[in-house]
């Protein structure tokens, strides 16, 4: 393939799935390098600009600021989108407040953001599959979609190696007004999905693929590890998904009455910290048992959706099961867990785990224009995007119960 | 196993789950030996007698009436229930009308009815999943259970060879006030289903098989062919497993419109007689494309559920199929038919089909119970049992538009 | 993308995936006015020119000749391949004689072949993955592998629509000395796998996709109907995937002894024309029976792989099937059937059917360099490429008795 | 049922399912009180006499020894066997040198042995499916199969919480000369499948459950850990399922030599102590890498088949899988144990477990009947019944080499 880019030539850049496509705009190394790239102090005439491009983003001294970045125009296979709901992610915080996850290390000013819809305001040559003035959600992870990368050719495209994903080091998030996006990884909004429930498609996106790996099957009883934003998300795509009953857990009441807006017949149970997990899953088991009918009576629940990653609330997961059931983690904890090998093998209990997702976008889309998974009750906040280092901070603090902050432009 | 079961032990009868258990009582040749069985000539005393054990019954002769039964008791294993709803299915007007299905056949007056529900009125001996009092619904297939038996061994009972299905030749029907069962295919109801939602479990338990093994998933666009009891509750369940958008068909207006009922936004499409399947397709597809939302786009549905059984019916479904798709047979048609195989193997259309259910009364009562499938819209007519031959006639009369007629008592 | 591939920059070409890419060199429309381009008579001299592109080709006036065709030079993306195997498929024979597969039409002199290994001898910019000198099998179709292509992003890429597959109109074959490929769809050969072999890894590719889709699995019993290419390549490919005990059926005896040197176990079935299905099917299941053993004794065998296409023949398999059994159709026949409904839905059997492959390529080498699968005795009849008419007219003489054959430069 | 099986009726006992069934012949604490039942002293002339039925035990206090138990007779829906070949597995050395395994605690004198083969010598009331004569392999694992066990009813009967294990404490087994078992859980052998193969069709049938289980498919790349008696048949298993390439780890060389004249092209890697996890992952994977050839690029191998339950040794596993592979462990190892969530996690690997196994007989003995997987170099040592002390010190003696002990008669 043409891989001369550096040439100059306006009509021969590299392709828009490359990696090296994204260097010039999305690596903070180059970004930052551009002469209308600064850090913007409070009061900057810029934030109060309705034309600048504003960014929010993080960097390695634990930070969160906004900056100016350039306006992009579309190259071949490219839209602009004037982004209109962002909202935030427990990795967004995390790499403001820890400067990594995992291998990916903040190591310059970099912006935030990946749960993002917006507008079509420009396209590239080439580009048919969207058009100006499209509302559209945006899938912020782009594989290279190469004849020579495996997981790519077999639909697995989470896997990809060469995968940029906005807003994880290097790249810049799409927490900013104006995104430049290869336009296939664009997906179009029906007229009766808003931008802000376009944007909430993204964590929904990640529940769905762990449930989509998890098999979970009509009537199975299910267990939801977790009422946080992924936990409650989970909730609505496995009720969609035909789950009865779902027992949910967390430590908070809060947490567990808000489920219970959301899903009423919502079975809970507010683990005490004293629990062990062997006692908080004979609580999930007597949540999940209904008097006279069938079902949990075969010693547990068949599917666990763990989405805390906690080694005792997975331990209390695999507790919860049944001979034959599955404890699927779709939350991310620590490197190092320990974990009750004799009885998951006795009763085989299968444990899996999720990876980011693909091709969820479309279907996350249609379940929530199909009025199955109501998202709008998620977004418990909203800042205007020169307001987002307030929005940060509402999302770090536990006590101001946000559910999913949201920044609208 | 204890195999003596002719030396008149009160002790040491055949196992539950034998059919040579059934014969005395079930076989229409040795039932109507009994000297209490008889006829009942419209005026007879003993139908409106609470305490007759009332039946009703087709006949070789193309006709149903009602007999008169005696009163069972209870054996080791078994129950006693006081039937107190049962639907009416086309296989009854079936038998009813035509003396046969495929290699069943009616010799005898043979008691109808396989949808029941009733209440617990005595247990024999080891019997200890149910009490008197209970409520529960009958699972009409009792399969043998034996070791030696492939289809019971691996979960596969439905194609037990062994199986004693109520109401099929030539074994009697739960269509009658006092119906002894092995208790161990009783299924409990939980207090928020009633005895008629309980009846309707049967042909729920049909579609939640069919959706099973066809491997419907959250988000899948899905056909369904015909707006007939099993099409409408397939819907019921398609909707509650997470289909969208769905697509039914029927030829008849009224019908779809009681589909919007059930879920106002199915999408439908009345048949026109003078369409091709291939005409018919296009309309599907038209139907389930949602203006600026995905899917749909790569060719057609991901799945069909078609539940007529006719030829025309299922090419349809054929062609309404994207390349990957399926076709799910619940329907039951005729015995030959003819089919696009060049169009099926170029797109690698799957075609399955379903005989019965195993495994799904559980499940099909914990849908109702937790409000993931209303049955309550589909009984649209009730009668007495004395009443039993008007019920079937209006069952048999396709101008009353009813869906699903039941006796209660 | 860069799509600006008629500006004549070197370095700017269309993607090596785009069907636009292969109009030049591959639309027979186009290089047949190659000033190079000439149908070549008997005793021309190009036919003994070891450096002239020589081209086997069908006509759409049934006729297969050789051409000149220029020699290709490597552009970015690609590697040239000096072809040294090729095998002649059904397909070959069938658009020489017939014209047209279902709707793909020879409407210009179209060079054949699809089943091809061989060196490369060049490579194009940005080529990493194989090397001058290198030997490989050459994956002849070439999908599009589009962001916006929903079948090439979920590893189906055999529905790819855009689909680029060499010998099928409106595109020129690998039957031909000199081949420009795109580099990511060759498949490097070990040492112990020969030109030959990598050459028949194209039918094995067919066998393995129908395999792996129609989950067959270790110690099923399994019938194979039809012992031609596609029936013995996955006889070879069944028995290296555990099927036991395997039946294969065919009209002559003597494929069905060639299958015995392949799988000295297999057990034969030759049909007599005079037999109905059923008849058939009961001499497959007496076939399967081992005495004293378990298994075929639940009423049939639990997978056909069936490889003619032929009405009678996939009837035959239906019939041979248990309940829940699977008839899975690789062959090609006509396009409306009739099939025997009734039973297929009282059995539950599947029905299901393949068209082409996807990620088999890796895969079949692997199994041909591991020893799982022998290859080496289908190849049966060897020609120079100059000779390529010749081995064509064996191909398709049935009383030849050939199996592959193969034309080797 | 019939239940009342105390009454002394000879027509008239308990299911030959029902654990009740067996109390007075398999419970060790009812077995000793009989007259017969006495522990045999070196030298006693019983050890000698062909007709007795000399049983070998293990004890709580950590002994193994001779025991003379009575002579069966045949109960409705029993054989007797006179039991001709036993293998001593692993669990039958850790009962006598531990006493438990999980639960299940060694309390009195308990007969060892469920790897069994013998001949029918005489059958009770209404057994059909064997008759006296027929050479049989035992399933040593009767579950219940009553309609109200859901793991019977879904063919999952390894869960069955009723199940009677031969040889598990509170049950004898069946390393003694005469057996009565359950008619319908004897498999007949063909005849070129002799006793000593039928007796290895135990730990094959474990094998071949967790294969069927871990979803190995044809053309996989699969790590075997451990190759000790449950490693070399999972090895032979993997094989004949068509796993390519194959590497096998173990901490002994000439384990590695042994599996080599199995499976000659198997590859092996000898894991040094000193060793990390991640340090053998990368031998393992160099090993599984093919020169020119594709596979293992994508990161790793795609299936692991862990038999040692060694912590260690899962740890390998894991870091030898690609993204998506499969840890699928049937060793049994330590309770609780550490492992690399972080790693899973990211690389979405499933771990699975399995449990002994269900519906694998027939399949085990259709694949050694029809050669795809030879047992019979397996069997190192033989001993004759009465030294069958003798075979299990040698079969706990690391130091023999010992692959399969077996006990003949």
């Amino acid at each position: 393939m043409c891989q001369n880019h550096t040439n100059g030539s306006a009509n021969c850049a590299a392709p828009a799935t490359s990696p090296t496509f994204y260097e010039d705009r999305y690596d903070p190394r180059k970004v930052s390098l551009h002469p209308e790239f600064r850090v913007l102090q409070p009061g900057d005439a810029a934030l109060d600009d309705p034309k600048a491009n504003l960014t929010c983003a993080y960097t390695p001294q634990h930070e969160v600021l906004m900056v100016n970045k350039p306006v992009p125009t579309a190259r071949p296979g490219e839209a602009i989108v004037h982004v209109k709901a962002t909202g935030i992610c427990g990795s967004d915080v995390h790499f403001w407040k820890h400067g990594h996850i995992g291998p990916m290390v903040v190591t310059d000013i970099n912006g935030a953001g990946h749960e993002s819809a917006g507008e079509v305001i420009a396209i590239g040559q080439g580009v048919t599959n969207v058009a100006v003035g499209d509302r559209v959600a945006i899938e912020a992870g782009v594989p290279c979609g190469e004849a020579d990368c495996y997981y790519c050719r077999i639909g697995r495209y989470n896997a990809c190696p060469r995968v940029v994903f906005f807003s994880t080091p290097p790249y810049h998030g799409t927490l900013t007004r104006y995104h430049a996006h290869p336009a296939a990884w664009l997906h179009k909004l029906p007229d009766n999905v808003s931008f802000e429930e376009g944007s909430v498609c993204e964590p929904l996106a990640v529940a769905l693929a762990g449930i989509d790996r998890a098999g979970l099957k009509l009537g199975d009883e299910v267990l939801i590890c977790g009422a946080g934003p992924i936990g409650l998300v989970s909730l609505l795509a496995a009720r969609a998904c035909g789950a009865a009953p779902i027992v949910i857990t967390d430590l908070f009441q809060s947490r567990l009455d808000f489920a219970k807006t959301l899903v009423p017949n919502v079975r809970t149970v507010k683990i005490e910290k004293c629990w062990t997990p062997e006692q908080t899953a004979e609580k999930v088991k007597a949540a999940a048992a209904t008097p006279g009918c069938a079902g949990v009576n075969e010693g547990g629940l068949r599917l666990a959706l763990e989405c805390t990653g906690v080694e005792s609330s997975i331990r209390t997961a695999i507790h919860s099961m049944r001979f034959g059931g599955k404890v699927f983690v779709i939350g991310v904890g620590g490197d190092e867990q320990s974990y009750p090998f004799g009885l998951v093998g006795a009763r085989e209990i299968d444990l899996q785990y999720q990876y980011r997702y693909a091709e969820q976008y479309p279907k996350a889309i249609r379940l929530v224009s199909e009025g199955l998974i109501n998202l709008k009750p998620l977004v418990t906040h909203r800042f205007p995007l020169n307001k987002a280092v307030q929005a940060f901070q509402v999302a770090a603090d536990p006590t101001q119960g946000a559910i999913k902050v949201q920044i609208q432009d």
